[in-house]
């Protein structure tokens, strides 16, 4: 199973440590830069619209299989948490569209360090992506 | 970009037309079947909590830039949809943990056909998965 790479993610986050534990902690606005044959299917996105928004954590650690997360005092797998670490660093962010031309998205909402390969757009829905989990509202 | 597959969907789902629309509508309990290699990485899941699951649609049409959505009279490009048509067929649900062993999770919330490659489990975190945005009400 190979990726191909849509495009590249620009944000201001150089190296691990600058980007927040969270995308949605994240103010800052990043630049998704969409490679010429797959512009096409931006179409119909529009500014204002929430997406879930993939990438791949290439500086991720793909042998870690457990992790403590922060603010906890024991390990956990690494499908127990969201770290960054695992098998396949699929990151997975729920973004707001700021603007957006033919050529790129500017979004709020990512985590991404900069030139994270961008591998996939989906429109956010709620009534898919959200549910109410109270065993689930601590972090991990 | 290469991914590991970290083990099989079983999936009362055979064929495409067989599974719903989205995985929010199923109420079949499928088994998600590790490898060993990654079983690790389960460690701390409990039963009845949220996760989301990312799997490879191995089906799905990889050349699609644009689809007519269901219920939609025009075209979008598939990043504006949740069509399991896309370059990289990510599939995104969030499914609840109805039993676990060190082999396995039954889950309920997917629409993965049968036999579809596991890629991730994430824990779901409503802080960090879910906001509110009218403007996404409608699903396409």
């Amino acid at each position: 199973m190979i990726l191909k790479e849509i495009g590249k993610i620009k944000s201001p986050y150089k190296v691990k440590g600058e980007a927040p534990r969270q995308g949605k902690l994240s103010k800052e606005t990043m630049i998704l830069e969409m490679f010429p044959e797959f512009r096409d299917a931006m179409y119909g996105l529009e500014e204002g619209q929430n997406i879930v928004v993939i990438y791949w954590g290439d500086r991720a650690d793909r042998a870690a299989l457990r992790t403590v997360p922060p603010g906890k005092d024991r390990e956990y797998g690494v499908f127990a948490t969201r770290s960054p670490n695992r098998p396949n660093p699929l990151a997975l962010n729920v973004a707001k569209i700021m603007s957006i031309d033919e050529e790129k998205l500017e979004v709020v909402g990512l985590d991404a360090l900069d030139n994270s390969p961008l591998l996939d757009i989906k429109i956010y829905i709620p009534a898919m992506d959200s549910l109410e989990n109270e065993k689930n509202e601590q972090e991990s």
